[in-house]
């Protein structure tokens, strides 16, 4: 430990720099109390596998914030390209000023499991309950429980894999959104062992 | 609230659909007792502005997870596209079996908050402090404050500007690896106001 960095580096201010994160459509309200509600998040992250948890992080002043902490619901739309104006947007505005569904022209469909709606136009929508919430300092995490997922059918192949990889996902990364690019590998490739090479089709036989 | 979903949606398994999500190398350890070691993350996120957090996921039977909770410091190191097949590896090998800074070449370098290495080669390092842990289920959340953050001096432009869009980052979706791609936008481009025209250099006198 030194309190200098190294010559190619430079001490920065410590803060939230972990990036590519995910850029998601928060869905919430559509209840007697509460109308249906959109809110972008940017601090989302899977959080445990078995059972299936995520987190979301929401200012107490934000719109959304009273509406998930009384219904203890919401749905993570995952946008693609196509609606990152609308996701831009969603997070810049509030929902107190907004009919934000209307104003984007996102149609509210209905959840599986959750009285909220989802976004229709979302090629994946992931119904959460909350399960736990922890305060922060400036934010609240969310921690739910995934309780239903809904997929596109046009993302799924004939073989029933869903193929998440052509719907035009988003990345933020530090203020800025970036389409997907170039395919690198699929986990575990590292360690793939090469195919034995395939015999010749007609072998000579050795004398 | 209906059971269906609607004629573009299929119901999916209820599982962690939430993408694209970081692919991160977090290095701890180095210690008297604990080696330096790596271990890539893809469920980790940031979770707080103020003051800066994030979230890691780890499975309690990790190698790396006796020692970030004996430890209660990790460093996330961001990796580039150069460091793909290394961020790979080092999620599917175990510490116990291999000396994975040896092994991928990266270099272990100070922290300057924290005792464990940070990588040198990754041009973001998040020196992170536990202030919470969390038993979910197959994985333990790890809640740490950033406590110090080191950036490559290659991406810090001449008005001090970090360009991280320039590092070449990784997205991790669905098990498959991806660069970065277009840029579409920073945020909150959706309410910028058009700038006025500029008048003309040489406006004709309207008569």
């Amino acid at each position: 430990m030194q309190t200098k960095p190294p010559a190619k580096k430079q001490s920065w201010k410590p803060g939230n720099m972990l990036f590519p994160v995910p850029a998601v459509l928060v869905s919430c309200g559509g209840t007697k109390e509460w109308k249906p509600n959109l809110i972008t998040i940017a601090w989302a992250g899977s959080v445990c596998t078995n059972p299936p948890m995520l987190s979301i992080s929401v200012r107490p002043e934000r719109y959304s914030y009273d509406i998930i902490k009384q219904t203890g619901e919401f749905v993570v739309n995952i946008p693609t390209v196509k609606q990152t104006k609308a996701t831009d947007w969603c997070g810049v505005v509030s929902g107190r000023d907004h009919d934000k569904f209307e104003k984007t022209g996102l149609t509210p469909a209905p959840g599986l499991k959750v009285k909220c709606p989802a976004v229709l136009e979302c090629p994946v929508n992931i119904e959460c309950r909350v399960v736990q919430t922890l305060e922060l300092g400036s934010h609240v995490m969310f921690i739910a429980e995934v309780v239903a997922v809904q997929a596109s059918s046009e993302l799924i192949d004939a073989k029933g894999k869903l193929c998440l990889e052509k719907a035009g996902l988003i990345a933020f990364v530090h203020g800025e959104y970036f389409a997907l690019g170039q395919y690198l590998g699929h986990f575990g490739f590292s360690v793939r062992k090469k195919p034995a090479k395939a015999p010749a089709k007609n072998p000579r036989r050795q004398k």
